[in-house]
Protein backbone atom coordinates (compact mmCIF):
# COMPACT_ATOMS: atom_id res chain seq x y z
CA UNK A 1 0.00 0.00 0.00
CA UNK A 2 1.35 3.40 -0.92
CA UNK A 3 -0.10 7.05 -0.08
CA UNK A 4 -3.33 7.68 -2.07
CA UNK A 5 -4.42 4.04 -2.60
CA UNK A 6 -8.47 4.42 -2.29
CA UNK A 7 -10.57 1.83 -1.19
CA UNK A 8 -14.29 2.47 -1.54
CA UNK A 9 -16.29 -0.85 -0.14
CA UNK A 10 -20.05 -0.84 0.81
CA UNK A 11 -21.85 -2.20 3.42
CA UNK A 12 -25.20 -2.62 4.48
CA UNK A 13 -26.91 -1.99 8.17
CA UNK A 14 -29.06 -5.14 7.93
CA UNK A 15 -31.33 -6.54 10.07
CA UNK A 16 -28.91 -9.14 10.95
CA UNK A 17 -26.01 -7.14 11.83
CA UNK A 18 -28.92 -4.51 14.23
CA UNK A 19 -30.56 -7.62 15.10
CA UNK A 20 -26.74 -9.47 16.51
CA UNK A 21 -25.23 -5.92 18.02
CA UNK A 22 -27.81 -5.63 20.02
CA UNK A 23 -27.83 -9.32 21.28
CA UNK A 24 -23.84 -9.33 21.85
CA UNK A 25 -23.62 -5.66 23.24
CA UNK A 26 -26.58 -5.55 25.00
CA UNK A 27 -27.14 -1.49 24.55
CA UNK A 28 -31.16 -1.00 24.58
CA UNK A 29 -30.64 2.47 25.18
CA UNK A 30 -34.19 3.75 24.04
CA UNK A 31 -32.74 5.48 21.12
CA UNK A 32 -31.81 2.43 19.10
CA UNK A 33 -34.64 0.43 20.38
CA UNK A 34 -38.22 2.87 20.48
CA UNK A 35 -39.07 4.70 16.94
CA UNK A 36 -41.22 6.56 18.84
CA UNK A 37 -38.60 7.91 21.12
CA UNK A 38 -36.47 8.58 18.32
CA UNK A 39 -38.72 10.74 16.76
CA UNK A 40 -39.19 12.45 19.91
CA UNK A 41 -35.70 13.51 19.42
CA UNK A 42 -35.83 14.60 16.34
CA UNK A 43 -34.83 11.71 14.37
CA UNK A 44 -36.73 9.99 11.88
CA UNK A 45 -37.17 6.54 13.66
CA UNK A 46 -34.80 4.57 15.55
CA UNK A 47 -30.76 5.07 15.16
CA UNK A 48 -28.43 2.64 14.47
CA UNK A 49 -25.91 1.90 16.78
CA UNK A 50 -22.42 4.28 15.73
CA UNK A 51 -20.00 1.29 16.67
CA UNK A 52 -21.90 -0.64 14.06
CA UNK A 53 -19.45 1.32 11.34
CA UNK A 54 -16.50 0.19 13.89
CA UNK A 55 -16.94 -3.29 12.91
CA UNK A 56 -17.64 -2.67 9.68
CA UNK A 57 -13.52 -0.71 9.62
CA UNK A 58 -12.56 -4.38 11.11
CA UNK A 59 -14.14 -5.95 8.01
CA UNK A 60 -12.19 -3.12 6.03
CA UNK A 61 -9.07 -3.99 7.82
CA UNK A 62 -9.03 -7.52 8.71
CA UNK A 63 -11.04 -8.29 4.94
CA UNK A 64 -10.33 -5.93 2.49
CA UNK A 65 -7.28 -4.54 2.23
CA UNK A 66 -4.55 -6.31 -0.35
CA UNK A 67 -2.13 -7.15 2.89
CA UNK A 68 -3.57 -9.54 5.43
CA UNK A 69 -0.56 -9.70 7.79
CA UNK A 70 -2.01 -6.55 9.75
CA UNK A 71 -3.50 -5.21 12.99
CA UNK A 72 -4.91 -2.58 14.50
CA UNK A 73 -3.35 0.24 16.30
CA UNK A 74 -5.76 3.29 16.92
CA UNK A 75 -8.98 3.89 15.38
CA UNK A 76 -11.12 7.19 15.53
CA UNK A 77 -14.97 7.92 14.44
CA UNK A 78 -16.48 11.43 14.65
CA UNK A 79 -20.60 11.37 13.86
CA UNK A 80 -22.21 13.77 11.50
CA UNK A 81 -25.20 12.13 11.14
CA UNK A 82 -27.89 9.23 11.81
CA UNK A 83 -27.90 5.92 10.32
CA UNK A 84 -30.80 4.07 10.14
CA UNK A 85 -31.99 0.40 9.60
CA UNK A 86 -31.20 -1.01 6.03
CA UNK A 87 -29.21 2.13 5.33
CA UNK A 88 -26.62 1.32 2.79
CA UNK A 89 -23.04 2.77 2.94
CA UNK A 90 -19.93 3.17 1.48
CA UNK A 91 -16.63 3.08 2.75
CA UNK A 92 -14.26 5.43 1.50
CA UNK A 93 -10.89 5.24 2.74
CA UNK A 94 -7.78 6.85 1.42
CA UNK A 95 -3.64 5.87 2.77
CA UNK A 96 -2.76 9.14 4.18
CA UNK A 97 0.99 7.73 5.11
CA UNK A 98 2.72 5.24 4.96
CA UNK A 99 5.75 4.95 7.26
CA UNK A 100 7.54 1.93 6.05
CA UNK A 101 11.11 1.63 8.79
CA UNK A 102 7.69 0.99 11.90
CA UNK A 103 5.29 -0.52 9.25
CA UNK A 104 2.49 1.64 10.21
CA UNK A 105 0.00 2.92 7.76
CA UNK A 106 -2.61 5.68 8.47
CA UNK A 107 -5.61 5.99 6.58
CA UNK A 108 -8.50 8.72 6.43
CA UNK A 109 -11.86 7.37 5.79
CA UNK A 110 -15.42 8.78 5.75
CA UNK A 111 -18.92 6.73 5.85
CA UNK A 112 -21.34 7.80 3.05
CA UNK A 113 -25.38 6.48 2.88
CA UNK A 114 -27.08 5.89 -0.03
CA UNK A 115 -27.97 9.68 -0.47
CA UNK A 116 -24.73 10.93 -0.69
CA UNK A 117 -24.59 12.22 2.53
CA UNK A 118 -21.50 11.74 4.93
CA UNK A 119 -22.37 10.00 8.01
CA UNK A 120 -18.91 9.72 10.11
CA UNK A 121 -15.36 9.90 9.13
CA UNK A 122 -12.23 9.69 11.16
CA UNK A 123 -8.74 7.90 10.73
CA UNK A 124 -7.21 4.42 11.44
CA UNK A 125 -3.67 3.42 12.00
CA UNK A 126 -2.41 -0.39 11.58
CA UNK A 127 0.75 -2.17 11.54
CA UNK A 128 2.40 -5.02 9.40
CA UNK A 129 2.92 -8.10 11.47
CA UNK B 1 -22.82 13.89 35.30
CA UNK B 2 -20.03 16.44 36.65
CA UNK B 3 -16.18 16.42 36.32
CA UNK B 4 -14.32 13.66 38.25
CA UNK B 5 -17.44 11.37 37.85
CA UNK B 6 -15.94 7.71 37.07
CA UNK B 7 -17.63 4.45 36.78
CA UNK B 8 -16.12 0.69 36.72
CA UNK B 9 -18.09 -1.61 34.33
CA UNK B 10 -16.72 -5.38 34.02
CA UNK B 11 -17.18 -6.71 30.37
CA UNK B 12 -16.17 -10.20 29.71
CA UNK B 13 -15.01 -11.68 26.06
CA UNK B 14 -16.87 -14.20 25.92
CA UNK B 15 -17.09 -17.20 22.62
CA UNK B 16 -20.86 -15.60 22.67
CA UNK B 17 -19.12 -12.03 21.49
CA UNK B 18 -16.82 -13.24 19.69
CA UNK B 19 -18.59 -15.81 17.68
CA UNK B 20 -20.96 -13.07 17.35
CA UNK B 21 -19.09 -10.11 16.31
CA UNK B 22 -17.04 -12.76 13.77
CA UNK B 23 -21.09 -13.37 11.89
CA UNK B 24 -22.16 -10.16 11.85
CA UNK B 25 -19.24 -8.16 10.89
CA UNK B 26 -17.32 -11.40 8.41
CA UNK B 27 -13.75 -9.91 9.27
CA UNK B 28 -12.31 -13.74 9.62
CA UNK B 29 -8.50 -12.34 9.02
CA UNK B 30 -6.47 -15.20 10.62
CA UNK B 31 -5.09 -13.00 13.27
CA UNK B 32 -8.66 -13.70 14.69
CA UNK B 33 -9.26 -17.28 14.12
CA UNK B 34 -5.80 -19.09 13.76
CA UNK B 35 -3.83 -19.71 16.99
CA UNK B 36 -1.30 -21.34 14.67
CA UNK B 37 -1.13 -18.16 12.63
CA UNK B 38 -1.53 -15.58 15.86
CA UNK B 39 1.31 -17.16 17.21
CA UNK B 40 3.22 -17.59 14.45
CA UNK B 41 2.94 -13.28 14.77
CA UNK B 42 4.30 -13.54 18.46
CA UNK B 43 0.93 -13.59 19.91
CA UNK B 44 -0.37 -15.91 22.78
CA UNK B 45 -3.50 -17.19 20.57
CA UNK B 46 -6.29 -15.97 18.41
CA UNK B 47 -6.51 -11.96 19.28
CA UNK B 48 -9.99 -10.76 19.88
CA UNK B 49 -11.35 -8.31 17.58
CA UNK B 50 -10.34 -4.54 18.75
CA UNK B 51 -13.80 -3.66 18.08
CA UNK B 52 -15.33 -5.59 20.53
CA UNK B 53 -14.19 -3.24 22.64
CA UNK B 54 -16.07 -0.38 20.80
CA UNK B 55 -19.34 -2.17 21.31
CA UNK B 56 -18.32 -2.75 25.06
CA UNK B 57 -18.22 1.10 24.86
CA UNK B 58 -21.57 0.91 23.28
CA UNK B 59 -22.78 -0.37 26.21
CA UNK B 60 -21.13 1.81 28.02
CA UNK B 61 -22.68 4.89 27.19
CA UNK B 62 -25.99 3.26 26.02
CA UNK B 63 -26.92 1.67 29.49
CA UNK B 64 -24.28 2.05 32.44
CA UNK B 65 -24.56 5.64 32.66
CA UNK B 66 -26.78 7.75 34.84
CA UNK B 67 -28.50 9.33 32.24
CA UNK B 68 -30.14 7.71 29.32
CA UNK B 69 -31.04 10.61 26.86
CA UNK B 70 -27.54 10.27 25.26
CA UNK B 71 -26.25 10.12 21.64
CA UNK B 72 -22.30 9.50 20.43
CA UNK B 73 -20.81 12.19 19.13
CA UNK B 74 -16.80 10.97 19.04
CA UNK B 75 -14.82 8.63 20.03
CA UNK B 76 -11.27 6.89 19.69
CA UNK B 77 -9.30 3.88 20.82
CA UNK B 78 -5.49 3.10 21.12
CA UNK B 79 -4.60 -0.70 21.62
CA UNK B 80 -1.71 -1.24 23.91
CA UNK B 81 -1.83 -4.91 24.10
CA UNK B 82 -3.93 -8.05 22.91
CA UNK B 83 -7.17 -9.23 24.30
CA UNK B 84 -7.90 -13.21 24.09
CA UNK B 85 -11.04 -15.05 24.41
CA UNK B 86 -12.37 -15.38 27.89
CA UNK B 87 -10.22 -11.89 29.37
CA UNK B 88 -12.34 -10.44 31.66
CA UNK B 89 -11.86 -6.64 31.33
CA UNK B 90 -12.58 -3.40 33.80
CA UNK B 91 -13.66 -0.49 31.72
CA UNK B 92 -12.31 3.11 33.80
CA UNK B 93 -13.91 5.78 32.59
CA UNK B 94 -13.76 9.26 33.60
CA UNK B 95 -16.00 12.78 33.31
CA UNK B 96 -13.10 14.77 32.09
CA UNK B 97 -15.00 18.14 31.11
CA UNK B 98 -18.61 18.60 30.95
CA UNK B 99 -19.70 21.54 28.56
CA UNK B 100 -23.07 22.26 29.94
CA UNK B 101 -23.95 25.19 27.33
CA UNK B 102 -23.99 22.56 24.71
CA UNK B 103 -24.60 19.71 26.78
CA UNK B 104 -21.48 17.91 25.47
CA UNK B 105 -19.44 15.55 28.47
CA UNK B 106 -16.32 14.04 27.90
CA UNK B 107 -14.61 10.86 28.82
CA UNK B 108 -11.25 9.74 29.23
CA UNK B 109 -11.61 5.61 29.78
CA UNK B 110 -9.58 2.65 29.43
CA UNK B 111 -9.54 -1.40 29.26
CA UNK B 112 -7.85 -2.96 32.37
CA UNK B 113 -7.12 -6.78 32.15
CA UNK B 114 -7.16 -9.55 34.96
CA UNK B 115 -3.76 -8.72 34.79
CA UNK B 116 -3.85 -5.64 35.60
CA UNK B 117 -2.46 -4.45 32.14
CA UNK B 118 -4.42 -1.68 30.79
CA UNK B 119 -5.16 -2.95 26.78
CA UNK B 120 -6.63 0.03 25.21
CA UNK B 121 -7.39 3.62 26.25
CA UNK B 122 -9.12 6.45 24.64
CA UNK B 123 -11.85 9.33 24.93
CA UNK B 124 -15.14 9.83 23.91
CA UNK B 125 -17.69 12.43 23.31
CA UNK B 126 -21.27 12.56 23.71
CA UNK B 127 -24.30 14.90 23.65
CA UNK B 128 -27.51 15.12 26.02
CA UNK B 129 -30.71 14.68 23.70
Amino acid sequence: MKKGDTFTIPFEVTEKVYRGFTDIFEDRNPLHMDDGYAKGKGFREKVMYGNILNGFISCFIGERLPEKNVVLISQDIAYAKPVYLNDRLELRAEVEDVHDSVGIVEFRYQFVNASGVRVARGKIQIRMI
